[in-house]
């Protein structure tokens, strides 16, 4: 990102030692949500893997992947939160920048792998045909996959037009997702058993939505935000965003795969509970 | 905290490697306590996990959740530790701070995971309705995270007036959450299998008892103890506090899914003994 790239030239520029662009409580607001998330990610691989001995075997696939993608995302954040400590040093109260710089390719890594993973659990727990689940799998991954690519020269980008060029080109096979989401999957949605219906609508919705947050972030250097907040905006914005589409939509897929088994298998999975 | 923030600014004050307000003794009381915490809620999250077989599986996702709560604790306790650790160096029998500061945050984002998956183990293992089970879940779970998030501007406070307004405002969701376990669940608990009556009363009593504890240690830099005391204080005792109302009432939740399980499916889960 502009500002990212910015402090990173300015850290690799700046003697180590030298003063951070950031504040120490914008540091440590980073520090922080970096932590939180890998705590928030591991535990949802665990809930979702654990989980799957609750569920119809015709499920337990898509409470892998789920749990694959929030394992991924753990891992990765381990990784970004040792490179926000390598890049930082905080002594006596005051911060400067050691000249390491902080590796946030590690987020497009991580989507690159968990992005067409997440697509394909919401199409697994839909459980269609096997045909029609192998090809949305393929089109709608490679979409993902493409869309991720493309956003990264921007992301790395020293300034804001070649931002909005990539930026711009990875929207098409977001939009393309998008349609395939709302109008490619609307039809199998309606032949889904009533009791999930609304929570397969709501686990689309929010994927799209927590999508939709990240191109927001993705203009956060577009303003005019001194470099700390830019840095931190972008980080903690990025790390919202990922809680919301990996761990959320992740919780959900388990609860349609719960109530999928229960419909389909009845009292073998939990069923009707005793007292109602 | 306000000795927590005064013994920050102490440290960012004082060069590194001047003396601590600590005692050595003090120091090694806390460090101590946190290995020990570590330990207590690793060994309680693998006990729930394993004890998830011999439960039915309406109950399996309580003992998932216990044993999250006590797996995101544990994996907290490592990081604070390590924290303390790098904040001072004890060697040859004298205690100096190193001028990194120590993070107690995590305490706060542990409890913003761990206090909401608290009360939905509480619910689920009484197993209500779809719809109540969802509806509780949600509001107290929101309760929950507005009474940590409400908490830890009065913490961080240097004075103790800013300390106790927080303090007061995070009070309110903690009145509602009380409200609803001894009022809201009361009906629900008169509904339970009589073996496990009592017990889930004694879960909600101790949830209660350990929360309560909570604040008083809040309050333990209106004290007029000394920096290192208050310090201790306060770290042994969110430690006691945390062990309590985690592995503590995770056990709970254990002995009540079990005895459930017995009450609904018999034999299958230990059920009465062959010879009684």
């Amino acid at each position: 990102m502009t500002s990212e790239a910015a402090s990173g030239a300015a850290a690799a520029v700046a003697q180590s030692g030298g003063e951070a662009t950031l504040s120490v409580f914008q540091y440590l607001l980073v520090y922080n949500a970096f932590s939180f998330t890998f705590a928030t990610m591991a535990a949802a691989t665990l809930f979702l893997w654990l989980g799957r001995s609750q569920v119809a075997p015709a499920y337990r696939t898509a409470l892998t992947i789920s749990g694959l993608v929030t394992a991924i995302a753990a891992y990765h954040y381990w990784r970004i939160f040792e490179s926000w400590e390598q890049a930082y040093s905080l002594q006596n109260g005051v911060l400067t920048v050691t000249g390491y710089a902080f590796n946030d390719a590690y987020r497009y890594v991580d989507w690159l792998l968990t992005v067409p993973l997440l697509l394909i659990e919401l199409v697994l727990v839909m459980r269609l045909s096997q045909r029609e689940t192998t090809s949305k799998s393929i089109t709608l991954g490679f979409a993902a996959a493409l869309m991720i690519v493309l956003g990264y020269p921007g992301e790395i980008a020293d300034d804001n037009t070649t931002r909005a060029i990539w930026g711009t080109l990875s929207t098409i096979p977001f939009l393309y997702i998008v349609w395939q989401l709302f109008v490619g999957l609307g039809k199998s949605i309606d032949n889904q058993p009533e009791s999930v219906r609304g929570l397969i609508k709501q686990a689309r919705l929010l994927t799209f939505a927590s999508w939709g947050f990240y191109p927001i972030v993705y203009m956060i250097p577009y303003t005019s935000l001194g470099g700390g907040a830019v840095e931190t905006g972008v980080q903690v914005g990025y790390t919202i965003a990922d809680i919301i589409a990996k761990a959320g939509v992740g919780v959900l897929i388990y609860v349609i795969a719960v109530r999928k088994s229960q419909a389909e298998y009845g009292s073998t999975y939990g069923g009707e509970p005793a007292r109602a």
